[in-house]
């Protein structure tokens, strides 16, 4: 398990979108906008969006994105908040968080 | 957007637990069997686990796999289903599903 959190180890954000069809490409517009921003934030390190190949998936897009550290993805993720940018995404259910990998293929 | 499901190209699995505090150690102990199974069929590339830093995360764990296609990886999960370690999943609630890549950092 993941006991303490190392707040220097890099991180993989995981960001599932709960989009409603008509608001696809109004979504991936937004996360476009979010990751030219993100990008020149300090510890930014990648980022991958991620379109479900099924229309009945509960999660149509997913964004896998690694970041030095979680004080660097918070401290960006506050700075986009106040850039405003956020607010197209209103309407669109998405659940964000840090992970760790904990098992891999061996 | 992902217009056509190229059926040859390989595919990101992006499976979301929802895993209660007391189960996490059983989740990631049926995860590893489900797994040692998967990673002996065709079309298997790589898996790796991810647990969240928060307990609070509305999903605990999150598995992030590359196959070959789409079918390589519905035949190795329906073996998976018929091998019955699925069954340890039970309780908890997942959301599978196939994607692909449709931007990154440029």
């Amino acid at each position: 398990m993941a006991s303490e959190i190392n707040t220097n180890a890099p991180v993989t954000l995981i960001n599932s979108f709960e989009v409603p069809e008509d608001r696809l490409a109004d979504a991936v517009r937004s996360w476009e906008q979010a990751r030219d921003f993100l990008k020149e934030q300090p510890g930014y390190i990648t980022t991958r969006l991620h379109q479900s190949l099924s229309p009945q998936a509960k999660f149509q897009l997913v964004n896998i994105a690694l970041w030095e550290s979680p004080d660097a993805y918070q401290a960006a993720i506050q700075k986009l908040g106040k850039s405003g940018i956020v607010a197209e995404f209103k309407g669109i259910d998405f659940h964000a968080a840090l992970y760790t990998v904990i098992r891999e293929d061996e």
